[in-house]
């Protein structure tokens, strides 16, 4: 009894001895090791302590089936990239893999090779279109491509009241591994910063915006699950993503088009903008 | 931007240089470059990383006023032990500190000194008493004690659907310092596993149960604030406490007595106990 510094620590890694499964035995270990360093470090004080139980509290609480802000927290510090860097080592010609994001929901609309996702979203029309393939270039027919992203004014559909979904949906590739749907131009947005993510940042007088993007998620069988965004070349915030995650490799240009014909055929009495991107998946590891 | 490994980390080191607390600065610094370093050291995949989403969303989904398993969690990691550890370095005079615990409630009822507490809840009589003494050994009159614990079942009021507060209360001091009260003889208990912190533990194999105890927390002016329990001799659970809570100094013998009088006075027609503890308050620091 009586436990206190070193002896603490080695108690509660011991705890876990017993662990059914060895791999929550090394986790388990391994946080309490790195958990009780932090607060060893910084000389935890017992007011901090309370701060960050309600401050997790909170977090937890203001997170619904449309809100995650634990996975806005894991996002503003680096924790997501991190563990998207850790879980994708992959050659380089696949796609380079970034954030999930709080924003995803599961059961979006499916749309047709071609269709429009935007559902009435404010913003310019955007056609986004290229290809699935593996690292060798081929085709990757029927890969299933989830997609979704904020409006204009920078916001997903479930951060709105419009009742259903809006720039969020599901395709599969044709037999050449096309995808390609119309959505609006995505532009550069705060992330929610009326919960607990967003008094963090403001306390530390950190930027809360990101680039403009449009999330996918590409699954097909024998291959890794693509989790990445797109981002619109020449963003104000390429340099600096609240969520740190812009790689070079997935920036595209969004080319402006005036009213006219577009590459699909339709008509459109609008400018519109296009983008082109192939997706490239690795294979199973 | 491409940010990984070490530029990743540091990056998101560097976001928090523009903090208006330089602790908060520290503080985050810190525990960035620890959670990236547990996440790498265990090689964190992308399937623990959304179960710790989800742990912790629950986590702080399950809380209430009346429930705290963000502290419950904290408790059986050893933070809440490291931190009363960190934060409370007192001469060896004073009294021991250990967990808060997660079943504190603001606004318990005022008791006169000798009063009931139990109001009702199933136990053998217990008469608690001591004196709230400074470390030369002078009392501390109009000292605030405030005071609570599980009922014979193991459970504290919170825990039941009794619709009023029992086992818990606040009292002050006499001019001699003196604190009295009676209450039920406190028995070890599990900590609620029906929650995520229950699943951890039973994923770890590790044991839920407490060693007997009753809560304190004694506040008086110019002196540092005391959390602490006093802890049951003989207890079954003494070195194997969930929580990791226990110091030999806090251990105190609970005396059975036959039905009779009591020392204060009080005539009971059952056997019941007594236990005498002295409660030594630091200065502040």
């Amino acid at each position: 009894m009586d436990l206190q510094g070193d002896d603490l620590t080695e108690a509660v890694v011991a705890s876990f001895d017993g662990s059914q499964n060895a791999r929550t035995k090394t986790v388990m270990s391994a946080l309490v090791r790195h958990l009780h360093a932090f607060a060893r470090e910084v000389d935890l004080t017992e007011e901090e302590y309370f701060t960050a139980i309600g401050f997790l509290t909170r977090t937890g609480q203001i997170s619904t089936g449309n809100r995650q802000e634990f996975v806005l927290l894991a996002d503003v510090l680096g924790l997501s990239m991190l563990t998207v860097g850790l879980a994708n080592r992959k050659p380089p010609e696949a796609t380079a893999s970034t954030v999930f994001g709080p924003f995803f929901v599961e059961g979006s609309p499916a749309i047709e090779l071609g269709g429009d996702i935007a559902n009435g979203a404010p913003g310019q029309p955007c056609l986004v279109s290229g290809k699935v393939l593996d690292t060798d270039g081929n085709p990757i027919p029927s890969a299933l491509v989830e997609t979704w992203q904020a409006d204009e004014e920078g916001f997903y559909d479930v951060q709105k009241d419009v009742g259903q979904p809006q720039n969020r949906g599901h395709l599969t590739t044709d037999a050449e591994g096309n995808y390609s749907f119309w959505s609006v131009r995505p532009v550069a947005y705060p992330i929610p910063d009326d919960g607990p993510v967003g008094e963090l940042l403001h306390a530390a007088d950190r930027g809360v915006m990101r680039p403009a993007h449009i999330h996918f998620m590409v699954t097909a069988p024998g291959f890794a699950r693509l989790i990445t965004h797109i981002f619109a070349a020449g963003d104000n915030y390429l340099h600096n993503d609240a969520v740190f995650g812009v790689k070079d490799s997935l920036i595209a240009d969004f080319t402006e088009h005036p009213a006219g014909t577009a590459p699909d055929g339709r008509e459109l009495d609008q400018p519109f903008f296009t983008v082109q991107y192939d997706l490239v998946l690795a294979g199973t590891p």
